[in-house]
């Protein structure tokens, strides 16, 4: 009866939805015609100047609600169709492919199925000014009247900007992305990077993420002026199309973005390292292109000729990159820890909705404060969240974590996926696309080859070093996940006033849709095509290391000494600073500055200084049961295992050896089933089931 | 030890917060002093025009951020204060007057401590324009600038333009408030009214919300009226005064905003009828004085003199109200239901992210959609967080139960506290306030006449026939308790082009002020000098209603007819429908509906049928427990208690009684001591505890 109910429910549900969505798509044409602006009606009284202003003005606001709506629809509409396909547990389209789908379709209804009646509202004006200040005045016959400037607009846009009222009101400022949708898509992306499985990997993810996007950004670069130069050639080319211009667009096609393919390898449980390393890599190479792209663009040789090679501009570019990096990078940690710092010495945990608000105030802080000193507030926003998810994320309240996790977490998916159909309804209502086939296949080419000119290369050389090597069936789905999305979508919308820049505009749109929908979609075949397995409980993956018996002690030698000082530096010094977590500092510090050490360190350091609670675990176990655990762990691999308490630099190499595989142990000792959580989609519920029962 | 090592971390806490204040005010005036426009270098190279045009549109960036980074930092500074606050257990002072006072400080140092150096950003063009179109193009030495209209600049603002435009900088739109601050706001106090209490004062509630604001409105306007008039007798009017502006006065200082007296009732534990009647009256006087005002101001008779009286006008005006309002009323309620219908007929629930992106997406196009209809967005939000309440909400998973609450919760903290900072801030950086002693302090007379005029007349005829009577020592404080807030501000701030409208804007700045510190401040003195119990325990209050055995039946006499129906219709009819509670359509509908009956009842329903679960209390039991205990209140308490479960009509009656009343028995009966959370503040987290022991 129950199966039968829920069948029929299901059904019910189904009929219901397409209904729903027919519905949706109906109020969005009607929405559409509803906010094309009416013919206006003959003015009878030519006095009431103000009340018509007025009524303007009202006019406006009803068509920009309107315009919105719009998109709150399809959100919707994507929402319940994605809820449809996890339902039936279709994996061939991920929610961000079908935003952009239904996107393309209003933007296909928008551009050829309204008809705007030319409206006489703009009007040009001749006057003798020789500069365009932000702020103008207008004196309209003793009345002033205030301008904002919105931007330059080429002169042969300017038939369009009179035609095409409608298209231009749904196309929103570039900046948009960069100051409200990108930065809590990238804080997220920071806030979940706290996993065990990428520090394991950091050296990799780094060498991926920094060196990996340049060689990327070199490559595609310069293929692209090979191709652009055969276009010139062949005649195919109707614009100037530079050297810098190529480099520029290497560098916002070289931002990764497979959040479709981390969804899928979520749900079939793919191997953890290789989901760390594509998901750290894919966050950290948003930051670096975004900087890398704004160096490029601040290549301005001194001299007549401004697109020759210069060194001293070369360096400067080089420097400004350096320092924008560096200032971002700064100060999102300087906020992080601020924020670390004031939850761990004030009790705010008593009060959760305080903590909220303060954490996130306190990370939308990070961002203005990097736009006010002139360095890149997405850039500082990721620094920023991994410093909150170190450290801020330990003094937190549960009801503190759960709460800021779940608000990111909406966040993130209402902007990822407002982005992705917006991309969708740009391909057909932005007016100045470039659509040139040599171009776009030469494009595909170059992304295809930069990233293998990425992943091949540094793998071969990362093997070269690591224990855990990279294997090639790995190698080859990082090649295929390379998919772009959002940052290269907004890099690439950011300017698009030349010849150039709108051909880049069309080719990465081109390039995006590919990516998602095809390699996307075909996730699932590449993986069993690639023989990578799927369903990999954790516990699985240890008794198999455990069975080989001298990886046991890999992870240990696999950490570059660089490394090694860091954790030795964090865990002795900045955990025990920032965090209720850690050794007493009275204990890591000399003695001289013992009255220091004794005001920085939490009473709750000296009440665990034995029970060595580690926050850094995706599990979340009672002291007890770690210590336990951890006593087994010794005997049973470590020879030399007796727990040294006192000595914190000599428990410290130990507890790094911990740390990377006592969460693993765990599980086989006690025989339990854990799924272990890799991705920051799962419901965070489940750890507060967890916390309660204990 | 414990007792001592809180003792020194509070200590400890407290120096570190009073250091971070200073560093935060230091960084304010820092930020300020950075925002201020550096000295424009002399540009040598007058060709590179393109890329002054760059640097300055980044330089504007820049600023912007800054500016929003002194309201973030401000909104930080307010909650470390209000922690401090809180954990000192001072009544005082409430976040949002802890808020105008950092906003008063910081608008005081941007007014007087920062030099701003007059630029040349400005210009005036004397263009032969007979309209102020919404989009302007300029054509600059053959480019073109497109350039949008921000408004209408009086003639003798113009020299302060071009002076502070530091201080324009820190001044909002005021639609800003109506269509991003205030949303939540209201949305949230919608969907937290859902309250035993609130239903059982409905009658009183509306009486107070509607037909007192409106006497509030007139009488204000009235004393308004007489006071412009003498001031106009004495000389001390330098301006224009109609009726209409003394009557749109009226409506704006009628909408009251008791956050701070409710924060105080809730954490005292003051009877749960007064805060109903107080809360209730508030969510709804608000949009009750949005819609008048906007009535008000369409006002326009025909003819020369636009401010005589003419019936025709008048009539429109009503006809507005009635108009806007109920459409708003009809399209949150709409979009409440699609959202409940959606809830109820998918199984988003088992996605929690997917559902809460759902419901937020419904709740914010609600908003959109009456405006982009030309109805009041924030009354349309009202209602539908009313409706997300009664019915969406019963079939959200817990979990999305929770983050609902929390984000709204959030929001509301966040946009309310940024309002009262910006209030405080106002007072300084606003341009043309009017301060007119004479009309303040006609104003601070008529607003306390006019809500004495509310209060005392009708709590009289509603105490004819309310069995529970409002007791004269609750009228007091519902007259103490008229503050005014932020509707009262947005409302005062949105049009400040006139003498009037300057003078209104500057004299309800005052009345906020005053009602927040002076009323606000003075509740705790104010109950206890009125004898109001506070601690009261709700099963305190109801071991004193069996006591009196007399009452026990009032609930069910004291509810009008009008009630009753509308119970009898939500119960029988519209939760099967929209929820998986109530009794199975099959059995309320006649025979002939039967298979859209069974259509429409979700399983749940049937399953349900005999438990009588109902999920309007606010006490999470077990279906097993509800029943049992039903059964004794049965037989106590109602002699004819045969339970109908069969006739759904006959049973309805005594569900209404039930519900009224069972939640307070339950206490009794079992003996336990569970606080019944009348307010919305309250961490959800305790329901999901109480869910999970179950």
């Amino acid at each position: 009866m129950a199966g039968k109910g829920s069948a029929s429910g299901a059904w019910r549900a189904t009929r219901t939805l397409w209904l729903l969505m027919l519905v949706g798509l109906s109020v969005c044409v009607c929405v559409c015609r509803a906010s094309s602006p009416p013919p206006s009606a003959p003015q009878e009284d030519s006095a009431m100047e103000n009340i018509v202003t007025e009524k303007r003005a009202e006019e406006s606001h009803r068509q920009d609600s309107a315009d919105l709506l719009i998109f709150i629809l399809l959100l919707t509409l994507t929402i319940l169709t994605i809820w449809l396909f996890k339902h039936r547990r279709f994996r061939f389209l991920h929610e961000t492919g079908l935003a952009m789908i239904y996107g393309l379709l209003v933007g296909v209804v928008l551009r050829y199925a309204i008809h705007v009646p030319r409206d006489m509202s703009h009007m040009t004006l001749s006057c003798p000014v020789n500069s365009s200040p932000a702020t103008l005045l207008i004196n309209v016959s003793g009345k002033f009247y205030e301008y904002t400037l919105k931007g330059e607009i080429n002169a042969d846009e300017l038939d369009d900007v009179q035609d095409n009222e409608m298209l231009r009101k749904v196309t929103f400022d570039p900046e948009v992305f960069f100051n409200i949708l990108l930065p809590p898509i990238i804080f997220h992306a920071g806030y979940s990077l706290k996993r065990r499985h990428f520090f394991r990997n950091m050296g990799s993810i780094l060498a991926y993420a920094f060196l990996g996007t340049v060689i990327s950004c070199f490559v595609i670069g310069l293929l692209m002026y090979g191709c652009v130069t055969l276009m010139k050639q062949v005649g195919q080319l109707n614009g100037d199309f530079f050297f810098t211009d190529c480099l520029f667009f290497g560098a916002i096609v070289s931002a990764t973005d497979p959040v479709t393919v981390l969804a899928i390898f979520n749900e079939l449980q793919v191997d953890v390292d290789l989901y760390a390393l594509l998901f750290g890599e894919s966050v950290l190479n948003d930051a670096v292109a975004l900087v890398l792209s704004s160096s490029i663009v601040a290549y301005q040789p001194q001299g007549d000729n401004s697109h020759t090679f210069e060194v001293m501009a070369m360096l400067k570019s080089f420097g400004i990159f350096l320092g924008v990096f560096s200032g971002s990078f700064a100060l999102g940690v300087a906020t992080g820890v601020v924020t670390a710092l004031i939850s761990k010495f004030t009790k705010l945990r008593d009060f959760q909705l305080l903590e909220t608000a303060l954490f996130f105030l306190m990370s939308w802080s990070t961002f203005l404060l990097a736009e006010a000193c002139g360095f890149t507030g997405v850039v500082a926003v990721l620094f920023c969240g991994i410093t909150q998810a170190h450290y801020t994320f330990n003094n937190l309240s549960a009801d503190s974590q759960d709460r800021t996790k779940q608000l990111f977490e909406l966040l993130n998916f209402l902007a990822e996926n407002f982005i992705f159909s917006y991309m969708g309804l740009t391909l057909f209502t932005f007016q100045n696309h470039v659509f040139n086939p040599m171009f776009i296949v030469g494009a595909f080419v170059a992304v295809f080859l930069g990233r293998a000119a990425n992943i091949y290369p540094l793998s071969f050389l990362l093997n070269l070093g690591r224990r855990n090597k990279i294997r090639s069936n790995f190698q080859h789905m990082m090649m295929f996940a390379g998919l772009r999305g959002a940052m290269t979508f907004a890099l690439s919308i950011r300017d698009t006033a030349t010849y150039a820049r709108q051909m880049m505009f069309t080719t990465t749109l081109l390039v995006v849709f590919f990516t998602v929908w095809i390699c996307g979609g075909g996730t699932t075949q590449m993986l069993s095509c690639q023989r990578i397995r799927v369903g990999v409980d954790s516990d699985q993956d240890n008794s198999m290391s455990i069975a080989e018996g001298s990886e046991r002690r890999s992870t240990k030698q696999e950490s570059a000494w660089l490394f090694r000082i860091w954790y030795n530096f964090d865990h002795n010094y900045l955990k025990p600073i920032l965090t209720h977590s850690g050794p007493p500092l009275t204990a890591t510090l000399p003695p001289c500055c013992g009255p220091l050490a004794r005001f920085l360190t939490s009473p709750q350091a000296f009440e665990n200084e034995f029970q060595l609670k580690d926050d850094d675990s995706d599990l979340i176990l009672s002291d007890g049961d770690m210590n336990l655990t951890y006593g087994d762990i010794t005997v049973s691999t470590d020879a030399s295992g007796v727990h040294s308490s006192g000595g914190a630099a000599a428990a410290s190499s130990d507890d790094l050896d911990r740390e990377l595989t006592y969460g693993d142990h765990e599980l086989v000792m006690r025989g339990t089933r854990l799924v272990l959580p890799m991705d920051d989609s799962e419901p965070p519920v489940t750890d507060a089931h967890q916390r309660m029962r204990m």
